[in-house]
């Protein structure tokens, strides 16, 4: 149980949302309460957080729902495809779900990922609660409504936007998260500083050890100001033009060692890392922020213990890679970068100049 | 060159939209001149449709946008599926189309609603155009921003609500329509009546054979009619709650039957004529109408050359394959029926007196 809930409202032109924060959550059935009424609530999870957390979330339910299902996806971003995707539809079919399902995204951003984008598309439209279990996916990725599916030739490129009832982020589900995980969702929350709020930026720098240790007072404050700032920009800009594009601060680098490698790979955090070294490196060569700056962000990822160089795939690959990236625009790239501590902006920059920037950061 | 364009106009809650209807419409430049300006453009059509008319539009395209592309799509419902609609995909991404790309659908009903629910997820949303080339695509799915592909468990299941930018309904695209597929496609032109206009009704009746004979100008008021009371219903029920569902009307056996035979044995509109036949008949025997109001509505549809007479697949695998119906609801089909010449309504029906309606008109 607990008494400590926070909650942080996100406003939008249809409708607005709530995200929970606390410990206990997920098995409260109060934390459902008032959800619509359907007669299945379908629970789409992976293999490895399906037999740590449905049962006891199903049992929080099941006074709502006539009937609660389990769809299991199998684990990680290689298997965020078609395949798993049309899994979920056949097991709501098979099962004769109807348009009042509401459908439970238990897991990381995979699942959360898939589960928006199987809701959005179930019969044109069912409607979706998000209960993230990985740091990223609490302080990102089930936020702000953006759900997709992988293409061979690009990471997140089939998908809609689609906003959830609700976020439930329970941070006792973090007490199994594997200490990887943990760090590279700590490159999202870490994002927020250089592009939002120098202040924050401050305070993760003091309690690095702190979150890396998992005090749970010190995460609460990171989740909740990281939702926060998301909430803000997400309002502002749901169905992302230039504003909410510099939520993805060291994502077009990071999203081309992804591809590059194949996914799976490297975890998404652990790319954004990489990728926010490269993009932080870029703004300074652009004459916006000095190199010290730069260096500060390069040095708190480095002790995050996110990598801080990325692969060797070569500079023409990279730039092939960043071309079809979705904020491209008729084959030019488009950067977000740091105008100033606290302030992003959308940039193009000189071919020459990125592979400068990837000389430096791949080996 | 065409001078008489008729306009019929969508109001929707978040923006409005054009469908304009004419002859020799699709090959005018003007007719796409305050479309948005994007590099690409892209036309999706299928093996029949592309030869005869891409080029003519391509054309008519080529100087808004810098590149206009061609993407083929395999020809009929067998094909309205995953494989199908990611080589939309495939050809977006392998030649680079960003997020101001524009799709132009250039077909029938198919070719409509994979266009408009591929241009819903390629990177999460990018414009669409319908030019529909079929009857039946002119009067019913290019209009209203449903798009979906087939489950083998079940027809248009996988799909979302997506408003196109405009509808361009070219009545000289059906001068090479086989007459079946015209026919079929007067099977949605007659719905209108029963459900929402009973003067309309009795003009179809009188002119069911200038239809047939595609007078131009009979043709023309039976689409813009068709058009207006479809606008009339989208635009106050634009996610398809109750009344919306009225649009319904024979689809809810139809589709059963199509599902039952296997997509593409009988043609969509075909379906819809017998299952019109069948819920005129179930709305009579629940006593909303009497007996001659639907055999009326019977010998319309006989006229018109569509089958009254549908396979005998049992009624309780008609009933099963209706039971996952998008209305239904926990189980309980919900039937669009008539309730008086010109007005329809949801309603359920008990299996026996179904099984009664399927006895009456399979064989």
């Amino acid at each position: 149980m607990t008494t400590d809930i926070e909650r942080v409202h996100i406003e939008l032109a249809e409708r607005g949302y709530d995200i929970l924060i606390g410990t206990g959550l997920l098995d409260r059935p109060d934390t459902y309460r008032d959800l619509p009424v359907g007669a299945a609530a379908v629970i789409v999870s992976n293999e490895t957080v399906a037999p740590l957390l449905a049962e006891a979330l199903a049992r929080a339910l099941s006074g709502r729902f006539a009937r609660v299902q389990l769809v299991v996806l199998p684990d990680g971003e290689a298997h965020k495809d078609w395949p798993a995707l049309n899994s979920i539809f056949d097991a709501l079919l098979a099962s004769g779900c109807d348009r009042k399902t509401v459908l439970f995204a238990l897991g990381g951003g995979v699942v959360g990922d898939m589960t928006g984008f199987a809701a959005a598309c179930y019969m044109r439209g069912v409607p979706y609660v998000q209960v993230p279990t990985t740091l990223l996916a609490q302080v990102d990725s089930s936020v702000g409504g953006k759900t997709a599916i992988n293409h061979p030739l690009g990471k997140n490129m089939i998908g809609v936007f689609n906003q959830p009832l609700r976020v439930v982020a329970d941070l006792g589900t973090l007490d199994t998260l594997p200490q990887r995980e943990l760090i590279a969702g700590l490159a999202e929350v870490i994002k927020y500083g250089p592009i939002a709020d120098a202040a924050f930026f401050d305070w993760i720098d003091a309690n690095l050890d702190a979150l890396k240790a998992r005090d749970k007072g010190v995460l609460a404050h990171a989740i909740r100001r990281s939702c926060e700032i998301k909430a803000w920009v997400v309002a502002q800009d749901e169905r992302e033009n230039d504003l909410r594009a510099i939520l993805n601060f060291g994502h077009t680098f990071g999203h081309a060692i992804e591809t590059g490698l194949g996914y799976g790979e490297w975890l998404h955090g652990e790319a954004v890392g990489c990728g926010m070294v490269m993009a932080a490196d870029l703004s300074a060569r652009l004459g916006l922020i000095d190199a010290a700056y730069a260096g500060r962000i390069r040095a708190v990822i480095e002790r995050a213990g996110l990598p801080v160089v990325g692969p060797r795939l070569g500079a023409s690959r990279y730039l092939e890679l960043m071309r079809l990236d979705k904020k491209a625009e008729a084959g030019e790239i488009r950067f977000v970068v740091i105008e100033a501590p606290g302030r992003a902006a959308l940039r193009r920059a000189p071919d020459a100049l990125v592979a400068q920037v990837l000389d430096a950061h791949t080996e």
